[in-house]
Order: structure tokens, then sequence, then C-alpha cells
């Protein structure tokens, strides 16, 4: 018999809270596991002794947390050295911690990797595992992450509304969404459209780098086939040599600690975009949001599909901690269409750690600027049923 | 026999559809209506001859129109003069419409009332009436407006998650609400508040005006307090003179018809704040985001109270228009809590015409930056059950 710990780290999402629930769950019926610690702020709470014991929540308790977005046990945007995961060993050792879950994207994955690796090492029998989470669905061999469908809903359900709102109002309207190098959740804004002329009708990524000029000109031939334009930009969109406008307009814009600008939480990017349109195309009525924590935190909206799959990818890495010694928990698709289906599997740790996955050229129009069917069979299953709508405008006149 | 007109003005709601939906059905069993023609953007459409015939759309397409978000017929900002309102009955006369049914604020109220009186001067019978729509909550008279609710829902649900998040990577969130000139909406950001230190921590509306450095030392406060702090900011927050801060960050900002600054669809608030508190505070983790248009289009999103009430009040005007000349439908309270019940009645359209309701001083707080208890149970009722959370992070630590 030994302890388990388990901790989620990077930014929060929607289903987060159900793999650790998927965890703690499975936990309970992992023959050699004496208790289960819940590490507060990832790795930082390692190093700090900053722990609460997860065995014995009563099920209404993990019911609401799993239901509850954004990380349960506090997160953390440490991204550990060497010196630091030699801290985090030491205290494994010390808690006599051989079962390590945790929770996040491909930075955790990397910090699970560089820590089991100096486990053994040092002869140490830990089993690390990672289940993957993050809303931009970029992590590696995986089909797609637990986090993105929920993230995906929220972006799908709010471009419906906007783009009916655009119609009522007709205009140009800009929304900016998350996704610092990959499109996979501005593409998502296009998964509730209904009709031909649905918005968003311009949809720009990270994966296109293009030109403001071209950008605006696109944007007035919407407007003037269809009085209005909806446009989806990725927060990380660049410009055509390659470079994040955010940071062309913000050259002294705040860094984190991963050497990455910051993107979200601030609508620089969405008002610079605003004031280029207008003052290229002269249409009056030109608006912009940022949409910012809103998608991957909001209360009450869960995808029902990526909930059940985050929470099995948490049971899926104690299952594993069984028969292997380390890995990341993915998963790959086995049905499409009504016979959607997913296997867990595991893969090397060194498969997931660093690198990211854009947005597939597949999944991206010829003009660089909107998606493909072969997108939408691929993501429609993750997000649930979507409402439906309806407009009367468009109607034959009397 | 004659016939009837419906429109929709103004900014959309959640459920100014669902009150088309009530006139529409209503209008079926109205003895004395034979064709209810919809006017396309409001006024604009009426003046234009853009009319759709809503007399037999199957119930199968009500229902979907009765739960999409933003107006279905089109909207506008127009706001008619007396030139304006002549052209508007001139049209009325030559398609025999004496029945006017128009949805929408105070603005619209008052051109309802403007075209009322011109078809009294001429002897025309004209029967015009007010459905009362604003996300705002701003209208006279009525206990609450169709709108808010369903509005309220979605900031409630926006900083429950939010402050969630705030939990989990800790440091000061600035979150921009609509609210031009009223702090209702700002206010029910607090609904979803479980916890003694869930946020909002703080809440900044249109009827307190505040100096920034004032601000600054609030969110100090309760950052040296917690580690942490969110904050609510109403778009229509006042420097201490009163001025819109809006307007002095940009003061060349768009002005629309109405005499108004452009508020929404835009981050500029929002960041300037994050910078003034970034450096008034030395914290390092400052975010803002403006809510935007989500705050009244969001799809699939409706307070089941709300989306009732939108319709009650669009079948209640049909109803009035069998005895009464004109008037604007409101809503009285008639019980509290389990007992939520509401009355509807006939107001004058002077009334509710032009001026609006600030949020009531009995539901903001002594220090001016939060709510009072009084304001949670008026505002509760409103928004439909929030979803339960929970969180581990505070738990006693091992």
């Amino acid at each position: 018999m030994a302890n388990a710990l388990v901790s989620q780290s990077g930014g929060p999402t929607g289903v987060i809270n159900a793999s650790l629930v998927g965890v703690i769950e499975q936990t309970k019926k992992h023959s050699k596991i004496d208790k289960l610690y819940g590490a507060i702020h990832a790795v930082r709470g390692i190093i700090d002794g900053n722990f609460i014991d997860l065995t014995s929540l009563s099920s209404d308790i993990l019911e609401k947390v799993a239901a509850s977005p954004s990380a349960a046990l506090g997160s953390s945007r440490d991204k550990p050295d060497k010196e630091y995961c030699e801290k985090v060993l030491a205290v494994f050792k010390k808690m006599d911690i051989q079962y390590f879950f945790y929770i996040g994207g491909n930075d955790s994955a990397n910090t699970c990797h560089i820590i089991n690796n100096m486990a053994k090492e040092s002869g140490y029998d830990l089993k690390a595992f990672h289940v993957p989470k993050t809303v931009d669905n970029d992590l590696r061999v995986t089909d797609h992450c637990p986090g993105y469908g929920t993230a995906a809903r929220f972006v799908a359900c709010a471009l419906m509304g906007d783009d009916l709102d655009n119609r009522a109002l007709p205009g140009v309207k800009i929304d900016v969404i998350m996704g610092r190098d990959a499109g996979w959740l501005t593409a998502a804004t296009t998964l509730g459209q209904q009709r031909d002329d649905d918005g968003p009708h311009l949809v720009y990524l990270p994966e296109r780098p293009i030109k403001i000029e071209d950008m605006v000109k696109q944007i007035q031939e919407v407007y003037d086939r269809l009085g209005r334009c909806v446009v989806a930009v990725s927060e990380g969109i660049r410009d055509a040599d390659n470079v994040l406008w955010a940071k062309r307009i913000k050259e002294d814009a705040e860094v984190d600690a991963h050497g990455n600008v910051q993107l979200s939480g601030s609508g620089a990017l969405a008002d610079f975009l605003a004031e280029k349109i207008k003052a290229g195309t002269g249409i009056g009525r030109v608006r912009a949001d940022t949409f910012g924590y809103l998608q991957r935190s909001f209360a009450g909206l869960q995808s029902p599909t990526d909930a059940a799959e985050a929470r099995r990818c948490g049971q899926e890495a104690v299952k594993l901690s069984e028969t292997k010694q380390s890995g990341s928990v993915t998963m790959q698709r086995t049905g499409d269409g009504d016979n959607y289906a997913i296997d867990y599997i595991c893969t090397d740790l060194g498969n997931v750690a660093e690198h990211t996955k854009p947005l597939l050229d597949e999944y991206i129009n010829a003009a660089g600027n909107g998606v493909t069917e072969a997108f939408r069979k691929y993501a429609t299953p993750l997000v649930g049923d979507l409402p439906q709508t309806h407009y009367l405008g468009t109607y034959p006149k009397v």
C-alpha cells in the first residue's frame, strides 16, 4: 500500500473537475492505494506542503465538484525546472506518494514526464500519469481533449445568438476567441450554423496568417453580399510574417512564466480590429467582443459528452496505474455520427509533452477563412445537442 | 375587422421573441383582428413597406422563435421624430392597421405614445400597445422587465464560473457588464453567490459615481484580505463628477442616434480599469473581460420565468386591445419567495415613455460597492434555478 496524489494545472476548463472526480472515485477501487491527496494549486501546492485529503468525500460533494467549472483544487502557471521537480520528488518520497495523477495540458504532461524520469533515475517506484485537459484541443496523439467540447459548446451557442443579434441590428461583428497557437476553438464557432447565411461568415485562425488589408477586403465582400458580417477571430491570429497581431499591437504585452504573450483578459485585439475595419470599409456599425474567460469557466454549460469523457479519462489514468508505470490517457475515435465511440488508450508521456497539434489542414477551407465539412463531422459529437433557433425577418415579404 | 401590426425595437434580448409569439398566438383569438403583419426592422420596416404575414405560422415554428434569442423580426435604432411618425401613421391607414403592438424599451414606448396621439388627433381609430423589454430592467412602473431575468441569469452564471476561475488562478478580475444608466444587470452578477467569500467582491454601479483612486483602494483591501478580488463594473460607471468613464477614456466615442455614447462592443473601459489597477496596486495578475453582446443574445440560456412572463406580456397586450385604446403592459408583484406571483396590468404609455428607473437605493449597500439582501430577494425569482458549484481548495489542509 502507498499513497496517491492528484492535482490540476494550467488554465481551468468546464470539465477538469469531472476528471478530478474520475480519479477520486477510481482510486477508491484501487487495491494498492491507501490515501489520496489533492495538492492545492498544482506543483506549487506540492512543494509548499498544501494538501487536502480526498479519500472520503461524499458522493453529493463529488457530483457538485464534477459539475463545477474551473479547477476545484486550484491551479498554477508555474513551469517547474529540474530543481523544482527535485523538490516535488522529495515531497513524494517523504509522504510515501507512489501514484501521481496530473490533470493538465502539454506543459503538465512535460512536468509529469520530468518527474517520472527523475524518479526512475533515483530508483523510486513512482507511477506517473497525465490526464489530458485543454479548451485549446491542441494535445498530440489524442483524438480530442477533455475541456474542448464544453468550450466549443459555449462558443457555438454564443455565435448562434450573436449571429441572430447581428441579423436584428446589422453591421460587422468581430468575436475574438481563445486559442493561442491552434484554431480548434475558433473553428467551433461554426457548429451552430443552421441556415445558409448563418454566421460566422469568416473564420480567422492562427494556422493561416493574414494581412489586415486582406481581412478587411474579405469582410467588405461579405457585407456587400449579405448586408452584414459576423467574424470569428482567434486571439492567436498572425500577420502575414507570422507575428502575433496581439504582440504587434502591444509590444510591451505582459508575458507569462511560459514566455507567452497575454492574449485573454484584454479587449485590445478586438478593438484594434474594429478600428481597422471601420477605417478600411466605411461601414458604420462595427462592434467587437472578446469572449475571454467565459469560454472556459461558465457555470452550468457542460457538454454532456465532454463531461462524461473527462470523468472517464480520470478513471482510466487510475486503472492504467494498476498495470503500467507511466503514460498519458488518450482518446481514440472508433466510430462516428450515430456510432460515435471512444477507446481510451495509453501513450508515452513524451508523446504528449511540450509540442502541440494545430488545427488540421483538412479542417480549414481552401481560402483559409472558414472550416470544412470534415471539421463539422469531427467536432459535432463533442459539443452535445445545440439549441434550435428560428428567424422570421428573411421570410418572403408581404 | 381590421389588421394588426407587431414589431420589435431597440437592443434585442433573450426573450423578446417570446413576447412576439405571445402577441401572435393571442391575436388568433382576437375577434376583431383579421391579418397580423410583422414589420421587419421596427419602424424602419413600416415606412419602407417591409412586412411579413404572421397570421398562419405553424406552432412548431412559433416555439422555435420563442426559444430563440434576438429579435426575429429584426430591430432598429431609429428614433422617429414627428415627420417619421406621420409616415408610420399613413402606412397604418393605407393598410387598415388599427392594432399596433410595439415590443421595446422606453424609447419604443415613446414612439408608440407619439403615434397614438397623432392617430387620436387625426381621428383614426388606432389601438396602440407597448410590450416591455430590456435587459437593463430600467422601465418605470413595472416591477421588472422581460429580458432582464435572462440577462441576469447569464451574468450570474458567468460570475459563478469566473469567481471559481479566479480561485484557481488568483488575482484581480474585472468584468464589465451592460447597463448604460442603471445598475440592475451589474447587481445581478451577485445572484449565484453560495459561499461567504464568493465573488464578485465589489460591484460598481452607475448610481454611485466613484473616483478611480477609491476603486483601486477598495480592490487592494479585498486582495489583501482574500488574496484575490473579482469586480463587477457597469459599463455606465461614472467618475465622481458624474461623467461616464467610458466617455472620458474616449472623448471621440461613437454616438448613436439617441445621442448615447457607444459602450458595448468595445473592451476599452475594461482595459483602462485593468491598467489603472495594475499601476495603482502592483498586483501582478489583473485581467478584464467585457461581456458585451453575449449578455443579451446567448442561445439556449433563457430564464424559464422570464420566458414565460415575456410571452404573457405579449398575450396581455392583445387582450388589453379588446377593451382599451392604448397602454403599456406592466407587471405587478403580488407575492414573493415561494409565493412569487405577477399580476399583469395596463399603464398609460406616457408613464413608461422616455424616462428610466435607476437601481433602487434600498438595493445598494451603504458603501456603494455592493448589493443588499433586499435586492437578492427581489431578483432571485427572476433568473430561475442556478447551478450549484463546489470548490475544494478551501477545505482544511492535511
